[in-house]
């Protein structure tokens, strides 16, 4: 293999990250792994698509996006091809699934991923929808087809959870996760304790660009549960769904919660757990929940954290800091990398 | 490759559990990789050593050894090998360094190691004192020999930290390492904080089997400097020595302190930090600090705990809990099973 050919579905926050890791990296990916890598076209929904074999110049493409919000269809590479059209037609080794994510049915990105798979192409997903409701379906088209399948950007953006578990942690068996996976609801909670106003937590969130204009997702505990999902998933073998998340978001939790927690000694914290029983059964559920002050996951300073439990390895636990946008676009990044140390070994 | 041929030198703590894990996952290695794992070689510095290219019977050595404190000199596979007879002269694919560490010179273990890799057989290290003293010379002596040189439990035991800098943060620079790396004088802190006479910590660490009749490496601050200088060598290319770190141990630290600390809202903690200044030069300190309550590293249920700090994936945060020996050995597996897939992929 010379080259890799990437397209990209998707260009926001991660996509315009990836792009300048990439942008950075891809003389170094060649030096060190005798690989180009190439993005050969990037769709949007509604703000155009670029498109060019030759590789797409992704300096040109971020500034186009930034300065006017879409791509210019003057540009010599600007395509009307949609995200579909690129997975069906255009010859690319890699797929990036970064399309909006529909929390509750994983579309359009599931059919995204299954027409790239049954291709036999190499998909990497930011996008947690499909993985949350088709993991095993996917998983098992990916094998069948002999192409990768990550998706590390799903969970706590690029820190390493699914690809340290599948290198770092072989033969151990997991039984137990448990953490904080929605940063969002972990803000509000923290703002609450110091009692800001939810509607003034909320306008903050907004303007700082990390907090959606509805939050309901976040706050309903949908969002923790999707991820919770793909955490067992992936790492547990547990074939579930996130409707079958016992689940309690944070609307009810009232500052008068808070302290009183305080006057315990406790915080309130959107806890997610999932664990496999001596019976076989597993069960998954997001809740608020009061942890002692004294514990890992009321560090004011985390954005998320996880624990595994194995079998071999005792408990291991992962922080994540910061809501740098880099983390997101290196997670896609890092398993573009993977795709390649993949490829090269097989 | 139908066979992976191991050397062990040394039969202590994480050999065992080495040797029990590899008895519990023997079969599904060979199932998932098609390779049979078989310990060819066992080597004491006073206990006798075991020898037989078939395959030794990992049960029968462990019983001996808990059994009798020795191998059994009537065993037909009872040999009078020493370490570097097994090294230098039998037909092995990796050795496992896991002869008993010191800490001053990292003799005769870098004796061991350098042999075998002049022989290109492939090394995974447990002890620690190679690395601190010897790491560039042993790491370029692996690649002119292609030959693997794994240590990941040198370092917060199986907890991955090399490996998974190695898989998941591929092109990350890593400028700042920070953390507690020495579990004994973490320990010894907390129980002070409890006002519990040293004498008494002392006493109930020995008897728990965590804590060496002389604790002084671990008080003085030798042990988390030769750990801090593993990975500042490792992860930031520092290639430095344990006595070119600015070392302070914790002799000097009294109850008075703990105490006076607590006041301030601090707990006292030997922190390691590790970084690379803007000039390119490196510095290594491990000393006491005050640290805030509020802060990851007064976790009291926390063994160990290493943050690395990268420029494409922000700051992550890797915690150790628990000080089951099972952990040791596991890191001593999962070098075994890198080895594994890179001879697999070359």
């Amino acid at each position: 293999m010379k080259q890799l050919k990437v397209a990209m579905l998707g260009f926001g926050i991660a996509g315009k990250a990836f792009a300048r890791i990439l942008n950075q990296t891809h003389d170094e990916i060649f030096k060190t792994k005798g690989v180009d890598v190439r993005v050969v076209a990037i769709t949007t929904g509604s703000r155009g698509s670029l498109y060019c074999m030759e590789g797409l110049d992704l300096v040109e493409a971020t500034r186009q996006m930034t300065e006017s919000g879409k791509f210019d269809n003057n540009s010599p590479t600007f395509s009307s091809l949609s995200s579909m059209d690129v997975v069906k037609n255009v010859d690319y080794d890699v797929v990036l699934e970064l399309t909006p994510l529909n929390i509750f049915t994983g579309l359009p990105a599931t059919d995204h991923i299954r027409e790239a798979l049954k291709r036999g192409k190499h998909v990497v997903s930011a996008n947690k929808g499909p993985l949350a409701w088709h993991y095993r379906e996917l998983k098992d088209l990916a094998k069948a087809n002999n192409a990768c399948f990550f998706f590390e950007t799903t969970v706590m953006a690029g820190t390493p959870v699914f690809n340290m578990a599948d290198n770092c942690l072989q033969f151990c068996k997991i039984d137990k996760i448990e953490g904080i996976l929605n940063a969002t609801t972990n803000y509000i909670l923290k703002k609450m304790s110091k009692d800001i106003p939810i509607s003034e937590i909320m306008r903050a969130g907004r303007e700082g660009g990390f907090m959606e204009a509805d939050a309901s997702m976040d706050t309903e505990g949908w969002d923790a549960a999707a991820k919770l999902t793909v955490l067992m998933n992936a790492l547990m073998d547990a074939d579930i769904t996130p409707d079958l998340i016992d689940r309690t978001g944070i609307n009810e939790i009232t500052t008068e919660d808070i302290n009183a927690a305080k006057t315990r000694g406790n915080v309130i914290k959107l806890m997610c757990r999932g664990e496999r029983h001596a019976d076989g059964t597993v069960t998954g559920k997001v809740a608020p929940e009061e942890v002692p002050e004294s514990d890992v996951f009321t560090d004011e300073k985390l954005v998320a954290v996880v624990s595994l439990y194995t079998d071999l390895m005792g408990k291991l636990t992962m922080m994540q800091y910061g809501l740098e946008t880099t983390q997101a676009g290196y997670g896609v990044f890092i398993d573009t990398i993977r795709v390649i140390d993949t490829i090269i070994c097989d």
